[in-house]
């Protein structure tokens, strides 16, 4: 479907409300009902742009993939020097700090409630934070490839350490209503990729 | 409500049903009619215990307070020593190994669909990270005591690094279908704990 420029704000709009719904809610907690009032439009527009629950909710995902790795901020540039991740994860903890530990995490919420029955959930997720991952991952070649971390340093392994850390520290943030968790999860994590420093 | 021996055999057998159908499907995805097919009893009988979702939601998670942090081990000695520290870890790598990345993680699943709503079951879940966050943190004591870890050890931030290492690894897990999230997080937050050995 080719959309106006009207017409992306409109999708946008609606995407923004029911992302904002189901950190907050859970996907099932949210109905169609609930982003329709949310996003200000009429149930036939929602239905021109979704005709399914499962169809919004599939695009919030994907949406997420575009955004970066912390809610609310601006697109960070490449994530490929020390001070760079730290930058980030500072991000990351200011962001729950300023919302008491209620930061949204979308895809925390959406990971946490899926069923074995989600098969298509489960793979959008996945292409989430395997992009994600990848984007730590490019970071910490260049960081590599200068000199800045060690030969040995498992790549793999240290992308999927800082997402981790990511997602439980915010999980815990989350559920403990404090920035607390988040900060010690990715201090640990940056010290762990800090170590593999010639 | 004191319950005989048979009552009480029947009670554990309503929370594991509950527990395991939470950890596949979410709260929302189960209804005390599943819970009532899976324990394999009587309507009236699951009413006799529980008398609402809600109760049963709350007993769920009170019972997992009591567990070990990894779901199917027995219950685990003391972590208060490095060794004790990476059995732990291995023991929940090598669960989520053996369900090839989907492994249970009830409390994971509840915390991920916490809504605003839902101050009591908030609460209930902080009680048991914070019961599971005190395992960890007395097992750091007293290895700070016996000099195994150096005097300036945050022992609430390496607790929590721990805690956090656990559930986004686990949580990424579950969605990637693969073990390696949790062993990479696990193995960075142990060496951020070793990091201060003397």
């Amino acid at each position: 479907m080719t959309l106006t420029r009207k017409g992306q704000a409109t999708r946008e709009r609606i995407l923004e409300a029911a992302a904002e719904l189901i950190a907050h809610r859970g996907v099932a907690g949210t109905s169609t009902e609930d982003v329709r009032k949310a996003a200000g439009i009429s149930g036939s527009q929602l239905y021109h742009y979704f005709d399914s629950k499962q169809a919004l909710i599939r695009a919030v995902i994907l949406r997420q993939a575009e955004a970066p790795l912390v809610p609310g901020e601006p697109v960070m540039g490449p994530l490929d020097s020390f001070e760079a991740l730290r930058a980030w994860a500072d991000a990351a903890v200011e962001h729950q700090e300023h919302n008491h530990g209620r930061g949204d995490c979308t895809l925390t919420s959406l990971a946490g409630e899926l069923g074995p029955a989600d098969d298509q959930l489960r793979e959008d997720l996945c292409n989430v934070f395997e992009r994600w991952q990848s984007l730590l991952h490019d970071g910490l070649k260049a960081m590599r490839e200068r000199g800045e971390l060690r030969a040995e340093a498992d790549l793999d392994e240290l992308s999927m350490a800082l997402l981790a850390a990511l997602q439980g520290g915010g999980l815990l943030s989350r559920t403990l209503r404090t920035a607390e968790p988040l900060r010690a999860s990715m201090k640990a994590a940056l010290a762990y990729v800090h170590s593999f420093m010639p």
